[in-house]
């Protein structure tokens, strides 16, 4: 296909050359024919390979000179494009095809219009999906969990499991019932292999719009809002409070009982040991605000020369030195 | 149900007005005809709504004044006792019935009595399975496994894969042959996407009353003792000793080999790389002693403003300022 | 059978008496009747109840007098060799047999000779697996992924996933297509549990000979060279390069599009957020060079006293003390 064509059938905006575009291709991979996508300046120049470019107007205004005379897509939203631009060119995404007869789906479960459910998916008594929803092969969706419209739930996730709850007595941990459920709302989406625990009481919930990668523990009574977004392999301990628009980065753990406010985004593998104010950008092992930790890590990194040389002046300045 | 009635049932203290109870809600969501429950002070104004409490004796002793006239159950165990409240009105707890047909288990496998075992699980050659186990949906567990008597295994489980030994011959990783097995005692749980190593020899053990949480990594030759609790996302890397009554939190993890003696406590996040004694609590990045730890985390905190101010002192005290 | 007998069956130089031997078992559980293998001096103490031992030639040469007059057997390779003597000795390891009747296989999938496939195993259209491959039980095969020869993939280990990523636009994480693959080697082993994502275009890729643990993720377009050892619960970010003969130990995480260089190491634990040059040992919550990162952690331990001490010399050396 023309890249003028394909700009016409995306309509985005095209300057430059015509070219025959036959795919999409990583930046540093793209060749004869690719069509590629740099949202970043330092990207552009693993990029010299490809056919054309399907850029961001922020990226034209900052590096025009670089850029002239090269075939461009300008859009607003470079990695979308990219995609529905490989769709055009005849590549294909990972669907499930109905509801698949190696599925054991209880007879009480209710799936809505248009729900795909791929081969081994467990779907427990009373289970409610919502229209579109696609779950993946393997995954185990327990009773009683309310899942909304459009959700993608990948393959072997386990939704609704009892929470780890237990009380101590007479030198033996007791299993504490679990009788709430999980629910989640409209446009989630939930990665492979990860685990959401039904509440004790009440529910375990999940705001319209977040999305959660694979490998992700959310324990029991977990309340996240929406819009959010939570990294592969954070834990996020029960009870927690996650508000609307979050962003929990990779490998990040949060203890029970915390609240991350509104808008706050988490670095990977930061420690949330206390509430997290809406808003602030936090990190460090013992989490706390990100430019403090930076100053931290900083003044660290000179620790070992600054103690040395220390001790140096002290031993010039005591007294039997002077 | 009136609460009079439901203290009766429960065998449990009663004080205060009598009053209608529906149902048992979260402390946050609990509202009118809803019991909740309540172990810490901090916790009580987040209560106000809920018609009666359900409290320990310890909180009635130091937060007495709060709770006058409030309608109470007064338990030693409250979780348990909330949850069982629960029970009696109506709510129902995840259950696995029988043994289900979509179930593979091999024919050599031998399962007690009251064994439950949920769709498509997956039992090996060769396993035994005490008494009222009960087994939940897609979880694996593979020949040579021995489970105890009263285990629950969560969802998409594994127990017993081979596990991760290699020996550098010539230029290649060779695979080292796991000829032993996953030995589990009585009343023990094991989270969902949790994975336990058979070992190289002999077995990978889990002493009776343990608790594994989800997402948890347990590789080939790990001992661990009993009434021990493992958070979710904990790993333990090959032969490592836990011994009895160990708690290991959220996401910590410890190098091969070591050691962590009876009753120790260790953190979240924390990183084990030698032994640590009975008793102690450890906890940092590099863990150790907590209280070190936490010295150690509140003097870098200051450690930038102690740089900035002592070079000013310093430049103060050189010979040509003096 | 006997230890000389045993000796000649695996090719071994044999010293000390002749002894019969029943099996092989750990260093610490190992008793009349067993051999065991000792790869290092600190174990042989633990090593003292064993009939026999399987020591490196290394290690003969360090501790010969604390060896005299035992049972010995010498290799090269002492856990291969343990592991032939225990399948010498009756020991069974992990099969699969065949292709499991329960395992749903798309007809558009090439399995070549001698692939064996577990119960419950979901293989999509359009995936190629290569000769003597073993794919486990409840394993995900997405559809188009590539898996060379003899390699092997865990039980519940989910592959080709589509990746994370959205587009924030006008409020809401538009889901981004994925449209490429995973393509995985010859000889590369995967752990249960395990999630390797799809590309968004062309291929993550994991190089011959590459063995990962159990519970990882592996994130869109990551590349991944030969012969690398990846631990257990080790997190890879987007469009991570890894090259060829990397450890990255357990827990470790690494932030997108860093590159981590031939051979290097990286320690338990650690974030690595910029680019790791080839050869170097890496470590500490925010990576560097591991020697750096232990004085770091050295000088962390004494700052609280220095600190203090620090202090009280400045009260002293203030004006008003002078």
């Amino acid at each position: 296909m023309q890249l003028t064509e394909l700009a016409r059938q995306l309509a985005l905006e095209h300057r430059g050359g015509d070219v025959e575009i036959r795919g999409v291709a990583p930046v540093e991979q793209a060749a004869t024919g690719d069509l590629t996508f740099v949202t970043a300046r330092k990207w552009l120049q693993a990029a010299h390979g490809a056919a054309a470019l399907l850029v961001s107007s922020d990226l034209l205004s900052e590096a025009g000179a670089e850029l002239a005379g090269r075939p461009l897509l300008i859009s607003r939203t470079p990695a979308l494009d990219a995609g529905r631009a490989g769709l055009l060119l005849g590549a294909r995404e990972l669907r499930v095809h109905g509801i698949h007869a190696s599925a054991v789906i209880d007879p009480t479960a209710r799936l809505a219009e248009g729900v795909q459910v791929g081969p081994r998916v467990v779907i427990g008594a009373g289970v409610v999906i919502g229209a579109d929803s696609v779950i993946h092969a393997g995954a185990v969706i327990h009773d009683d969990t309310v899942i909304g419209a459009r959700c993608v739930i990948h393959a072997n996730a386990v939704i609704g499991g009892e929470g780890f709850g237990f009380e101590y007595v007479d030198g033996a941990h007791r299993k504490i019932p679990h009788l709430g459920i999980v629910q989640i709302e409209d446009d989630v989406e939930v990665g492979a292999c990860t685990t959401i625990d039904r509440a004790r009481f009440g529910a375990t919930r999940i705001g319209a719009g977040t999305k959660i990668d694979n490998l992700v523990q959310i324990a029991h009574n977990v309340q996240i809002g929406r819009a959010c977004v939570i990294v592969s392999q954070v834990g996020i301990a029960g009870s927690c409070r996650i508000e609307d628009g979050v962003v929990l980065a990779g490998q990040a753990g949060l203890v029970p009982h915390v609240t991350v406010g509104r808008g706050a985004r988490v670095a990977a593998a930061t420690g949330v040991a206390v509430d997290v104010p809406a808003g602030v950008t936090w990190s460090g092992w013992w989490g706390g605000p990100h430019r403090e930790n930076l100053a931290q890590i900083n003044a660290l990194r000179k620790l070992p020369e600054f103690m040395k040389a220390m001790r140096a002046i002290m031993r010039g300045a005591e007294p039997s030195g002077g």
